[in-house]
């Protein structure tokens, strides 16, 4: 019983165990997120088009639905810039931004997709976010990185400038640079400036005289709270605001009130698609960190109560005046690094965001969007690796166009563009891939049982028995290619009585392709050829026993292809076998190997 | 030179062997097929909503294009029932039946399914064909057969139904059944019944007083044309025309005019997705008529040029007043079985077309429709097949939702939405299948170097090295799927030192699965096991050189999973093997193999 509750809620697992040491790492890791968090929230709000007061607000009651719910120790959940720009995306084209509408409908598409992540977690759908491939949200991220930096140069500058697309900021930063708007480029200039010497190089110098790396890197998160402070204090002291640099203005005190977002129905319809993309795309960073981070201190974390943890997280968001969160990475780095032990690390600070809105909320009145602004692009740059292009393509050329695709369709046509097309495209890729399988014909390796293909080893073949391995499954998409290269291939054999295929790579053969070896079967008979099969998996071989086919094709199913050759041509298997009686090394099986691993040859 | 010209024009190969025995029995052949088509293309015009004697039309260029361009000796092109259907389901929404624009659109659909053809023979893009599974083309078929007889039984019943899906068909017939016009009705039906009869019984009573099965049969074949012409003696003698008898009225005499289709882009562009699926399902059904048949003489087809060789059989029939037309099944049969030689049988047959478009025409005057709907649902019913949904069923659940979902579309919404829901449902269901991939471990069968499911066979088991299997290839669906499942495998084996992933069943690792695999090998560490691969393919191979999955993961890469035991666990690999040494018996893995095919688990 209480095992059944415990896995819906973790907490009570952890909770038993809990003990002052923890709560002592976890206060620490907390103090220092909160002051991480405050500058993130405020901006991620500004980039998702939402009042600064909204990020505090998505930092507090989704933080204490996480540590409920959620498996993983070091996860720190609150908005994140990724799923802030889907979600101006989303809300953009539809409503005004500041409008009290646009702030109903982040309500309502936060509502959405707690309620979409619930649902996987009940159909245990988490699978689908794996037709989100490495490649695709790599791209992705990348591209929303550089997309958001573009968005937010407007603000440093002190411009005005609209659109959605790449182009489109480009173009109207170019345009507008004349009217920038100086006082504040020098606030956000210099933050800018500030903020990058902190992250990369404050720790290194802290160090230098005599702090120990982990209170140095500690201090240098501080960053960017301090940026604010001085920025504040600049603005409030030189009265910058009544020169023209916009600043956040007023901030209300005091906790958020619980609402019911505005049940719209056909809002609801519209924001949707949106609300799918979002939980995915949170779901799979969110999963990834959390992986991540429990294998490098041995825990595991469930991916389906992951699911109900970002549900929880998403529908408080909803009811407390929030918008859409995810578990961001670099958050969740520092509060792993800070040595967070638990999920109560998020619940403190939760509690530290808290006593923010409380106390300090009118403190952020002079706050420059500048200031926010440089926040953001220092840390999404952090997210942009285009390198990952290069190394991708150095794999695989059609991983590497997938994230190409994305990244394009996500600067040049939109985000949600970006990733169907992303995911699109692998898919055709793959079935275009499947379409036309690699097959090669086999003979055996020397003193083994093995069978390997004959224009990479050394191998022995009987003159009599032509051995094929099909690489791939076999369904519709491919069973007309294997009709046509085994007709191919026995023209070129001409000599042969047996067509032995080995179906070692096959992992289905689908009622099509079905049809085709039974067709197959036919014109190989007609041309005095037996087929036969080997090394048939068993769930391949159950649905096979539900057809006609083993009854009429005349041939055998091999255990292996060397007990098909040892039956149907026993001189040369066995002489190819020989070597093993006197002496069995394994160093002439390596050789091969690595020639395999040498060999350029790819028929 | 020659062999060039030759594989665009296979015509010039066949045509130097043309001897006088080859042109006899092409005659003949043509002669019967000549008979069996007059009735069926003015019936199929029909049924495309087009006046009567395009069918006709259509029947002649189109067949000495195929003659010219053609690779099968037996296949008859001209219209056909399912691509009639589409086409009227692609015509009917967009201009009124009979009207001059609806004549001219479906010579552009012709056009552009040639040029469709055309473009898929340059592009080497045949293998698109192939994503119409079996399932879906079957299911595809028997339903159109279904829908095409229910919109024929109101010529049956001389009433007027409109509508286009089953459930419209049905109640118009029901409601319409008070106005049955009887005249019409003893036609129609007794023209049912006898072509029934003709069909069915009359070569075997033939046969009974006398005649040879040969001849019976082509005298069979007569049948249709024989109803015609009683049909048309009783009208034109009750003068049943003027007693409501809707008749084909006047047939123009003389062969068509040869001229361009009104080429209107924007109509183009609505009828490119029709055109489309009816060069695609036109393609299918003619090329696996002409391989079957090509098969039962050694002959072989070549599928590219078939396209070529469509393609201009569609664009002779937009020349020449027609419609689109493909290979039809029955059509090929009867000339395949009436002794036709060569393609030139096919360029016959449109000499006897035209001869009768000359000549004869006049005399279709009185004809009555329901005669020409009556050798339709004769003809369509013998392609509906409801048992292989159930056959389908018993071996594969998915194929058989595939084929019943795209029964269902065409019955229910249309024709082309059924191909579409049909060929997307196989699609997903692959998609989603590969995403939770069969995983097993495997041991080694004793007394040889053959490795299975330790669940379906008595297998030795090393207990230092654990052998996995995965049955699929690794891309980014089941990649996170594939981390989960070694986790729980490694937890089940706690003592296990080293595991060895066999990837005969792996023919592509894409950039997500690697990122798994490296993700993998880590958290095998942390937990003090070594990964090691085996049997990984060459072009596998080849991809992975270009990674740094092989530099970091510490493991080895084995030609064979054999090997790989043999050297990370000597002991129990000999005493598995040892049999071998005394007395090699292929009969033990007979027994196993055997066993895997009685097998009943499925794990």
């Amino acid at each position: 019983m209480r095992e059944r509750l415990a896995r819906y809620l973790p907490c009570l697992e952890w909770a038993r165990h809990y003990d002052r040491e923890a709560a002592g790492k976890d206060g620490l890791a907390a103090v220092i997120v909160t002051l991480m968090l405050i500058p993130q929230s405020l901006a991620y709000a500004m980039l998702a088009g939402l009042p600064p007061v909204t990020g505090l607000y998505a930092s507090i009651l989704p933080l204490l639905a996480y540590t409920l719910f959620g498996t993983s120790r070091a996860l720190a959940v609150g908005p994140v810039a990724v799923v802030s720009l889907m979600t101006a995306a989303a809300l953009g084209p539809l409503f005004p931004t500041g409008s009290a509408a646009y702030a109903g409908a982040a309500l309502l598409l936060a509502l959405l997709s707690g309620l979409l992540l619930l649902l996987m977690a009940v159909l245990r759908l988490g699978f689908l976010a794996s037709f989100l491939s490495h490649p695709v949200i790599s791209g992705f991220i990348s591209a929303s990185g550089i997309l958001i930096a573009l968005g937010q140069l407007k603000h440093i500058l002190g411009i005005q400038v609209t659109g959605e697309h790449a182009f489109e900021l480009l173009h109207g930063l170019l345009t507008g640079l004349p009217a920038t708007h100086l006082p504040t480029l020098a606030i956000g200039g210099s933050s800018l400036v500030f903020l990058f010497l902190v992250r990369n190089k404050l720790s290194g110098w802290l160090q230098a005289i005599g702090f120990t790396p982990r209170l140095a890197g500690n201090l240098a998160k501080a960053g960017p709270v301090v940026a604010l402070l001085l920025s504040i204090l600049a603005v409030s002291l030189l009265g910058l605001a009544d020169a023209g640099v916009r600043v956040v203005g007023s901030v209300p005190t005091g906790l958020p009130a619980l609402s019911l977002p505005p049940l719209d129905l056909v809002l609801a319809g519209k924001l949707l698609p949106a609300a799918l993309l979002i939980s995915l795309v949170g779901f799979v960073e969110s999963v990834s960190v959390a992986q991540t981070l429990a294998a490098k201190r041995r825990q595991r974390i469930d991916p389906n109560q992951e699911l109900v943890a970002l549900s929880g997280a998403n529908i408080a968001a909803a009811l407390s005046g929030g918008f859409p969160v995810t578990g961001g990475f670099a958050r969740s780095v520092v509060n792993y690094d800070a040595g967070a032990q638990t999920p109560l690390a998020g619940a403190l600070t939760a509690a530290g965001i808290a006593i923010t809105v409380l106390f300090f909320a009118p403190l952020f009145h002079n706050l420059p969007q500048a200031v926010l602004a440089a926040t953001i692009i220092v840390a999404v740059l952090s997210l942009v690796d285009l390198g990952a292009l290069k190394r991708t393509w150095r794999y695989s050329r059609q991983d590497a166009a997938a994230m190409a695709a994305t990244m394009l369709g996500v600067l040049l046509v939109g985000v949600e563009a970006g990733i169907l097309l992303g995911v699109g495209l692998s898919l055709l890729l793959f079935l275009w891939r499947t379409s036309q399988p690699h097959i090669a014909v086999v003979g055996q390796l020397p003193g083994s049982e093995h069978f390997r293909n004959v224009a990479r080893f050394a191998v022995v073949e009987s003159p009599r028995v032509l051995s094929v391995r099909v690489d791939e499954s076999l369904y519709f998409p491919n069973a007309r290619y294997l009709e046509d290269r085994i007709a191919e291939l026995v023209g070129q054999h001409p000599q042969v009585e047996h067509l032995v295929l080995m179906c070692s790579g096959v992992n289905l053969i689908d009622a099509s392709a079905l049809e085709s070896l039974e067709a197959i079967s036919e014109r190989l008979h007609a041309a005095g050829i037996q087929l036969h099969l080997s090394e048939v998996k068993g769930p391949v071989m159950d649905r096979l026993k539900h057809s006609d086919l083993l009854k009429h094709f005349g041939g055998r199913v091999f255990i292996s292809q060397f007990e098909a050759l040892a039956e149907l041509d026993p001189q040369t298997t066995q002489r190819a076998i020989g070597e093993r009686h006197h002496e069995y090394s394994t160093s002439t099986l390596s050789q091969s190997a690595r020639k395999e691993i040498d060999s350029e040859k790819r028929p």
